[in-house]
């Protein structure tokens, strides 16, 4: 019954992850950004009646859309003309918009950094920061070292990227992008 | 000269096209399916004040997004779980709505039948015919012969494609794809 | 405020799916060959607390290994030299066993078959039929049909898709998926 | 009508871009080298007449193809030999010229050169001084940040890229160009 | 020295290919169609200073664009937008010209056309009927079986495709194709 | 214990394969052609020190060198210009020759072929007229179902392909590569 | 006969090589990170029966199952959510294991890391040191320089990777993928 | 009359070219490493029979085979397992030969180091350097800037590459490399 066990670990270890991860949705918090803390628990949740099952948390598409469009107007409002991606837990686009004007390398720019920042549960400009001690980390397919990209969180996990690319700095497009986020709390 | 009578015959033909495409945006007609019709007049305009200059009619980002939410609107309503990519003129994506439990195999679909139907001006159920007389028409790179995709058109010149997939059927793709259509006329 | 009805409707239908969908995780029915019948109830489901969250079904790590091993196993049984491949609703590889001897197509083919079954929640034996009506269907990106992948369901949605690949026939192949399959029952 | 005043927005600002951007068709402007400068204004204006359209200048064929002999022609004068691509604002190939015995490295240089220096509307001598600020800014997909590539402005707002590549200095390749981008002006 | 005697073969193959090759540049000749004559003679001869190295003969830069803007005039006269690539014998683009409103499919469209043209040394509408004995050809990579591609010959051997694409039917791209090779003769 | 029991019916089955395939290096057998037949027994042998290895049969690529010389000797003398390649059982290329004057298709075909023959073990001439009945197999990545591909096999097991492309017809291809195979048994 | 006499000479060195490795299956010496030891004995060996034959020593789907498992339950134990990768000397994914909630850039992360061990047979944390010296050793395709990779030897000669990636540091990931080699020598 | 003139200079060039290149086939001199030197003369020679057409010299397949041969007998001499490639100077692939027990990255990694050293004329040891100077050349696709890559010349210019990868530094695989090279001169 070894197997069995490594499965009720893991259940416990996410049932673990639910109960401390008290927080709501929203913004990443500022210790995502260290490099030595323990993964962040998923949002993936046993479930009690079929051992062979458990349930992850994802954002709506319409909640997507919402983000998204929130992201787009917050850029439009400063003047920027940029592309705005979601991303699941999965690294799979859930909703892209690209905006009046947008460069044509702002799309694979900002799906690339929505999928960096649900990758390690950090906005992206935090992330940038871990290169200095591993480099390398940016040569991961799919990923993207610049800021613009920020995590959705459900109970402190990671189930949702929003990334926008376009603005003249990263810095702009993080905001943007932070500003979808906020779009999740109202 | 010869070069100057070239561009000369282009623009001219682009302003004839404008004058005989005295239609508004809308559906693609039925004539559209018909391989031997000469090719739309693309929606390139000469610039009067730039001899290196066109115009190119494109949709507003606003106006994307709001078809793209028509024709999952109307998906959702028939219980259809689908994707909905609106692609430009060029072939690049504009919008893309994954919606709540759309298959993994949607996205790309919606996004290669949009491609389809702007790159012929015609619906992809009317395309799909074609490949009786063409067969090979669909080993094209990024097209897809199935039903589902319309094109948006400006003065009976593709501008736009929409494409839908997910549902258990091409001719309910292709209606939710023309409903997209539609709300760009209200 | 049409959209938030627009996202009841979706949490309405998933509600409405999981009271329909009281069937256990099983091998996908008969009657999942049918084109026309509406979409599968998707494994998502509202979250009740936060109006932008849902929850999807997923397979563990360790129910994927299980069935995928015992899909091998099959196949070693039977004397054949197979990949087996389960991937998730997502279309991502979860558990990939290349076995002793199986051929350098077999890798690619497994995952296609089971990303395939899972899209159209039927085995491939069966959605290798509606190609007679919908040809074009096989030239969607990532699918192959061909014999072999089988759907996991949870009360009704696909949840993932077992392929294997390597077997002197499809059916075969097939065979040793629903043994995959099974022994989720078990 | 939340979403309509966003378009009035977007529209807004073109218009505003417009009446800025009193500059003729030239040569990227010295500050486009830099980071914090809002986005170029879009070549997108308006269409009085659909609010669901606006149009987009483009480089007609005759102009692109014009260009891009003139930036070979200068590169062939000075001995070089080079492949000369023109993208358009959308980042597709509109003219590819391969000189005689340019390396096989040159095309795929040429073309991402020249999609750079569209994608941020400067020359990309000047872009690669921005990657001692951003050094992540060239691992986004399509980019290629070595000098070579100029971008073509209308009203201060990109349209075209013309990338060289082959000879041996990039200095020099970007001389040619800007030759090209010259021959817009004659 | 069995190699050696090897090379000595080729060699006179080659020499012997340029005695019958007494052809000048021009239009595949109606018998390029046949299935089972021999290989073209290749475009290669022996260098008598030197038995490591070969001759091959090539088009020149300025022919190439030359053959393409003939191509691309005769689809402008006929009032159809097209894209036209010319490639060489080792299937790489020389010069790709997207014409103004060509659609998005074309330029991948007019790529392959010409390499398959030039692969087999026949017409690409002569190509697509040996489909009906050998329907496979068209799985291999980089070939599109669709009228519109034509060969440039040099002695009988192919030293280029040129290949067309947009216009309604392959029939009219091709005779646009042709016009290109017409163009190199005079 | 289960698992260890698997591992040993593997061996087992292994050690059986040895056993009957008394055969020697040697052209794929007429047999190989049908579909049903159990899967051929891989070149795969229990290490009776080490319960966690194999050994696996694989040409030198002196032999293999050697095998696509006198392939493509064999079209050289046959007045045919082609590409071959050898692949391993993993599908991975061992050695490529593209002969002089080889069209740009052949070595991707060639690479194909020999994929195709060396995963199902048999020669692909034989493998097309699986098609009739299983016409998707074609649709698995990596193949190519074209005459020109032939097995090369070790105690009846398939150690690697070798394919040959460019000939004017598949089966003059093939029988190149038959040549390739006979190389290996003098 | 000069290449007989090669390939004498491969299978003398072979049988050196096994003569000298005498160790048995186990974790990368501590010597395997220096950049100038002549290339490790590769898991060749002369067939003694036929002059075109060598044996390959590779991992049976079992053993890397189990190792894989045993690497993925160390993670488990540790509260980590990672991917597991077992790939073959060939480069080709054995065993692929995404435990629950691991991030979707996991997988692609751990088959690299497995191929850049086995590769250089070498456990990554080491060959990531080798990059002061020779930096672009990292731009080789299909490679990742971060640690989590550790080679599967026999007899000194790499055979296997196993590639972990998902915790918060790559030591720690290397430390899992050592378990799962641990557990191949119990 | 443009045009011609333009096509005159390059020929004028190119038989300049010939009379200045009075060097036979060899090693890459000294001063390849030179980034501001002129374009190497390429190996393109005017048709003097028709303007349309220029010469271009090759490598024939026998010498590109007895070149790979010799790198890897080099190596192999050495106790080295690498795998060597030929490239033409349209970097396509003439021959690969992946030795026994070579690493699953080595024909992508001498693929590359010969595309490479084609390029630029110059052996990549060389090329290397010049990244102090330009650091994002290495940033070109199908380029890899690690020593092992050897240019062949024909009167200076660049006719193959030679690439060579597996041996434990650069510097050995680029003394193979060499040593190819230097078969062509025996």
């Amino acid at each position: 019954m070894k197997k069995l066990s490594i499965r009720t670990r893991v259940l416990t270890g996410a049932v673990a992850a639910a109960a401390l991860g008290a927080g709501t949705l929203g913004v990443a918090s500022a210790s995502a950004g260290q490099t030595d803390t323990p993964a962040a628990p998923a949002a993936v949740q046993a479930d009690t009646q079929n051992r062979n099952l458990a349930q992850t948390t994802v954002l709506t598409t319409e909640a997507a859309t919402r983000a998204a469009q929130a992201a787009l107007d917050a850029a439009t409002k400063a003047g920027q003309r940029v592309t705005v991606a979601v991303v699941d837990r999965d690294g799979i686009t859930r909703v892209l918009l690209k905006g009046d004007g947008a460069g044509p390398q702002s799309p694979q720019s900002a799906e690339r950094k929505a999928f960096t920042a649900v990758s390690w549960n950090a906005p992206t400009s935090e992330l940038v920061k871990r290169l200095a001690q591993t480099p390398n980390l940016k040569d991961i397919p799919g990923t993207l070292f610049l800021a613009g990209g920020a995590p959705v969180q459900a109970k402190g996990a990671p189930i949702a990227g929003i990334g926008v690319a376009g603005a003249p700095s990263g810095d702009l497009d993080e905001q943007f992008a932070q500003a979808g986020v906020a779009a999740l709390g109202k």
